[in-house]
């Protein structure tokens, strides 16, 4: 499948030296190549080739493709994978608090223009829309469920996913007070058990 | 306030007989009036005038205020009053249900692309979100807080805003699997509950 992918006239095809434009080259040729081949299709590989680099350097600067990924294509500001650990490191029973807390405080921090970026390429893109889906559902929502998540583990990531896009469209795209600027932990002991119940309580 | 609405040299000034003509009239200027003036400024009399037509119209194509603004600015595809009344009519611990079960059951039958073009143009117009925020907290979810609602309504109205907006996010506009297709009532069973907390429940 992967074989066939076509480099423009234009890419370099020799290595390059580590450093700032190495990590620059492997961004731009990581969101061609998720756009072309869907997040499951690109490989590693095949975007180092295309940034000329090696691709030892993948892991080098972004811990592994989901990284990459997170950067190139979402821009979302923090690494999935250590997100993810974060999640899991605590009692299950308060991992609804633990999802809302990390969420809110990542895009408070990071200002709503970032999150309502994300939203529009959602909203106008079909394509960013799947990527996105696939992403979030097998490798963060995902795997936390694989940990703590009794069955139905896509249902339930969706739900989640659900609650969570909708707080953020209301709390930094269409900043309906008084959600918008309602304190943190307030937030946490309002969508937290809903979270918590999405992952492992009764659905049906 | 509203006594120096302007009206542009091109629009009638005379009455116009009811029908269609008529209708199309309000909506046209109710559009730009809601927008000029937002959801609690702008007036009746004044769209009435700005289309030439008599203000009993509104009440009689439209219901009132509400229908006209759902119809005009919204585009909704339901008469806000009616849905309203249809929500409150039965057990306050079935609301949550009767919520979802709406919700999905109105946007299914509209399509998900009324849905996804009213999620735009809350993404890309400060001023649409702040009209529609206003309407939905006040005149949708506020009024059946009103009704059933313990305390804290605002937060409250926003909360289940959130897990609506977010479900129709989901469901219509990136269409995530499996939610995107679980049939009406295995959503009412998995995200119903998460409502009736929002409305009724302990949220702090």
């Amino acid at each position: 499948m992967t074989k066939g992918v076509t480099q423009g006239p234009s890419r370099r095809r020799g290595r390059r030296p580590g450093g700032t434009d190495t990590r620059a080259a492997l961004v731009e040729a990581a969101r061609e190549v998720f756009i072309e081949h869907g997040y499951d299709g690109a490989t590693v590989r095949v975007i180092a080739t295309r940034a000329g680099v090696d691709a030892a350097m993948v892991n080098h600067w972004f811990g592994g493709k989901e990284g990459l990924f997170a950067e190139a294509v979402l821009k979302l500001p923090f690494n999935p994978k250590e997100l993810v650990d974060r999640l899991l490191d605590g009692d299950v029973d308060d991992i609804g608090a633990r999802i809302v807390r990390n969420f809110v405080t990542i895009w408070d921090n990071t200002g709503g223009g970032v999150f309502t970026a994300l939203i529009r390429s959602i909203t106008s893109h079909e394509q960013a829309a799947h990527v996105l889906r696939d992403f979030l559902v097998k490798h963060i929502v995902g795997r936390v469920l694989n940990s703590v998540g009794p069955d139905r583990h896509e249902l339930r990531a969706t739900l989640v996913g659900s609650q969570l896009v909708g707080m953020g469209m209301v709390r930094y795209v269409a900043q309906f007070e008084p959600l918008a600027s309602t304190d943190i932990e307030m937030m946490v002991a309002a969508v937290g058990p809903t979270i918590q119940r999405y992952i492992t309580g009764d659905i049906t």
